[in-house]
C-alpha cells in the first residue's frame, strides 16, 4: 500500500518550517528532497566506507568499488536496460545529453544533417544542439508544441526527412507535466534508421520506464530529480550506439594505453567516464532508487495520478488563474500566471505562506514564447506531496489574487 | 600549533579498524578522508537546507543558493585569485582540464600548433590534449622527466617553439612528489605569449598556492582530494583567457537567450556551467577548504615536510626497496617496487595488516615507461597522518619482504 504519510516521515527536511509556516514543497521539478535512507548512505561512505575506486586493491578500496559499482545494476534494473554495460554514469542529465553530442553526434553528423527537436525540451536538451548548428552547420527542425501544451507524436514523426539523423524529446514537459508519445516516436525513428534520445529528467521521476519498451537510443536520467544526491546521474545507451561512440571526456579510468604518441580507450561503458566518479554521490543515487521501486513505480504513478487529478480540479476553479499546459493525462506540474502580478512576485507571496514553487522560464523559453509569456510560476509536485498541500497552494493563491487583484 | 592528533580526531574513518587492524590509510593521492565538519555539512544541506538553486525565489532555493555560491568566495581565498567571477565549479580536475580543451583549446588552436606536456602529468593532463592531436593535428611535444622524478624547468622552456600555444605541466607528481618549479615556467610562457596550465591536484593539497603568483592561466583542483566530497571540484581561469573561451557543455544556467534559431550566453563563470551544479557536494568542499585554511597551508606543508623526510630516511634504509622518484624537497608521495613481487601483491600484503595503499601505473603511463615499470606501489600521505604510520608501513613492507624473498 502507498502510505503518503510514512513515505512523509523518510523525508526530514518536510518537517521543517520555512517562514513561520509548515514547509510545502512544490519545486520538486527542479530537484526532489532526499529520504533519510539516501542522507545515511552518503554519511556511511564518508564516514566508514570511503576511498577512491577501481584502481586500487585495498580493503576500502575494494569495499566502495563494489558499492559503486553495484549502481549499475541498479539503475539497469530502473530502467529495464538490456545490460548493465549500456549504463554510463554521467554529473546528471545535462553531462548525458553533452556526451551524446560530443561522442556520438558530432562525429557522425555533417553539415546540413537535420537534428529534430520540440518546443517542449528543456535547455539541457536543446543548447547542446545549438552548438552543432552553431559550429557544425547542424539543421534544428522543431515541432511546436499544441495549444494544450501537449505534443502530437505523429507531427514530430512527419518532421523526419531524409537528412534526419536524431529526434531528441522529452517523455514528460517540465513546464507543464504534458506526457509525451515517446515509444510511437522512437519507434518511427528505428524504421527510419533516425537515432533517439528520450529525456528521461522528468518522466523517469513520475513512472516506471523502461527503455526496451520505448525502443529508444539514449535515455538520461537525473539524480537529484530522483530523490538521490545533487551531482549524480545516469544515461542508458544501446549496445549498438555505444560501438559508434568517440569518447566525450579524456582522463583516468577511460583509457586502456597512453603513451607519449599513442592512445588506447577502455571498452564502454568505461570508456565514456573519465577520471574519479561522483563516488558517493552515485552511491546514493542507487540507495534513491531501490527506495523508489521499493514504493513501486506503478504505485507512485498512480498516487500522483490523483494528486494531479484534485489538484487540476482545485486550479480550474480559479477562474482569475491562468493555467499553461492543460492536456489529458498529464503529470502533476503545474504552470500558471494571474493578469497583473509577475510569476516571481507570486512566488515571493507563496514562500511567506511556506509555499515554494518556482517562477521563470524554467529553462524552456521556446514553450514561453510559444505560451506569449516570459516567466511562469510552476508548482511540480512529487510522491510525498498530499492533497492537504494542494488545498494550501489554493489558500495562498486566494492571499495572492487579493493581494495582487 | 599544528596537532596531528586533534586532527585525525576531526575524521571519523581514521578510527575505524581494516582486517583486524587499525587502518593506516597511505592512498591520499588518490582520494583523501572526509572531517567531520564536511560530512555535517553534507548532511544538514540534505536534511535541512536543500533545493535547486539560482532559478529560485523561495527560501530554501535561496538558502541553498546563498550557500553554494559563497564557496566561490573560499576558491577564490584559497587560491588567492584576483576575482571570484575567476572561479568555475567543476566535477573535479578531469572534468576542468577538459573544459580547457574544449572551451579554449580547440577555439584557438590550428593543425600543427604545439602543446608541451611533461612525462610527469597524470592521464588527467594527457588524454584531452591527445584528442586535440587525434581530432585536429595539434603536435604534442613532451619534456621527460629526470632520473630523480623532478623535471627541470629550463627544459620545459627550452621546449617552447614558435608554434606552442599552450604548457600543461603539474604542480606535484602524484607518482613521486616531486615538485616542478612552475613559476618559471608560466612566467616564460607569459613573456612567449604561450598560456599555461598548471595542474593543481596534487600541489593544492599539500600546501599554499597563489595563482597570481605562479601566473598560470588555468589551475585546476579536485575537492575529493582536498578533504572535500567526491564530485566536486573547480578551475581558476585568468579573466582574459575566460573572454577567448566559448562554452563547453551546454544546458541551464550557462545561457542568456534560447530559441529556436539563436542562443546566447551567460557571463563568466556562469557561462562554463551548465545545468543544476553540483549543488551539496560544492558546498562540502568549502567547508573542507575552510577546513585546511583554518589549520593553516603553511602548516600543512611544515608538517607534512617532516613527515616526508622522516618516511624518505627509513624507506631509504631498505635496501631490498626500489624507490621511484627520489628528488629533494618532494612532497610525501612514495613510489616503490620490490624484486620478485608485483605491486599488487605488495599492495595486498600490506592491506593485510592494514595500511591501504595503491598499486598500478596510477593514471602515469609515461611516468612509468620512463621508469622501466608497468606499476609501482604508492604511500601517499596526508596532513592526518603520523611517523607512526611510516613505521607501520616499514613494518608491513618488511613483512612482504620476508614473505616474497
Amino acid at each position: 500500500m502507498f502510505d503518503v504519510q510514512k513515505i512523509r516521515s523518510d523525508f526530514p527536511i518536510l518537517s521543517r518550517q520555512v517562514n513561520g509556516q509548515p514547509l510545502t514543497y512544490l519545486d520538486n521539478g527542479a530537484s526532489a528532497q532526499k529520504p533519510q535512507v539516501v542522507i545515511d548512505a552518503i554519511t556511511k561512505a564518508y564516514a566508514e566506507e570511503y576511498s577512491n575506486v577501481h584502481r586500487g586493491l585495498h580493503f576500502l578500496s575494494n569495499l566502495a568499488t563494489d558499492k559503486y559499482e553495484s549502481v549499475r545494476g541498479i539503475v539497469q534494473r530502473f530502467l529495464n536496460a538490456g545490460s548493465e554495460d549500456e549504463i554510463v554514469f554521467t554529473s546528471g542529465t545535462t553531462e548525458a545529453i553533452n556526451l551524446v553530442a560530443y561522442a556520438w553526434a558530432m562525429e557522425h553528423l555533417r553539415a546540413g544533417d537535420e537534428i529534430v527537436l520540440t518546443t517542449l525540451e528543456h535547455h539541457a536538451n536543446i543548447v547542446p544542439w545549438h552548438f552543432l548548428r552553431e559550429r557544425m552547420g547542424i539543421v534544428l527542425t522543431w515541432v511546436d508544441a499544441e495549444a494544450d501544451g501537449s505534443l502530437d507524436a505523429d507531427k514530430v514523426i512527419a518532421a523526419f526527412g531524409p537528412k534526419t539523423k536524431l529526434v531528441a524529446v522529452t517523455q514528460m514537459s517540465n513546464v507543464t507535466g504534458a506526457q509525451v508519445d515517446v515509444k510511437s516516436i522512437c519507434e518511427a525513428a528505428r524504421a527510419r534508421g533516425v537515432a533517439s534520445l528520450v529525456d528521461g529528467s522528468q518522466g523517469s521521476v513520475h513512472g516506471p520506464v523502461d527503455v526496451q519498451d520505448l525502443g529508444c537510443d539514449f535515455y538520461p536520467i537525473t539524480g537529484h530529480k530522483l530523490y538521490g544526491p545533487s551531482g549524480s546521474g545516469a544515461i542508458y545507451i544501446r549496445a549498438e550506439r555505444q560501438a559508434e561512440m568517440r569518447p566525450f571526456m579524456g582522463g583516468g579510468d577511460m583509457i586502456d594505453i597512453v603513451s607519449k604518441d599513442v592512445i588506447t580507450y577502455n571498452k564502454p561503458p568505461m570508456k565514456f567516464e573519465a577520471g574519479t566518479p561522483g563516488i558517493v554521490q552515485t552511491i546514493g543515487m542507487g540507495v534513491a532508487l531501490d527506495y523508489m521501486m521499493g514504493i513501486g513505480m506503478d504505485n507512485i504513478a498512480a498516487y500522483e495520478a490523483t494528486l494531479a487529478s484534485y489538484a487540476t480540479t482545485r486550479l480550474q476553479g480559479l477562474n482569475w488563474l491562468n493555467l499553461q499546459g492543460t492536456s489529458s493525462g498529464k503529470g502533476a506540474i503545474f504552470s500558471f500566471t494571474m493578469e497583473g502580478a509577475h510569476a516571481h512576485d507570486l512566488s515571493t507571496v507563496l514562500d511567506k505562506k511556506g509555499v515554494a514553487v518556482r517562477a521563470g522560464h524554467h529553462c524552456a523559453q521556446p514553450l514561453m514564447a510559444q505560451f506569449g509569456v516570459s516567466a511562469t510560476c510552476r508548482a511540480s509536485f512529487a510522491m510525498y506531496n498530499t492533497t492537504d498541500e494542494v488545498d494550501r497552494l489554493i489558500e495562498a493563491l486566494e492571499l495572492c489574487h487579493e493581494f495582487f487583484a
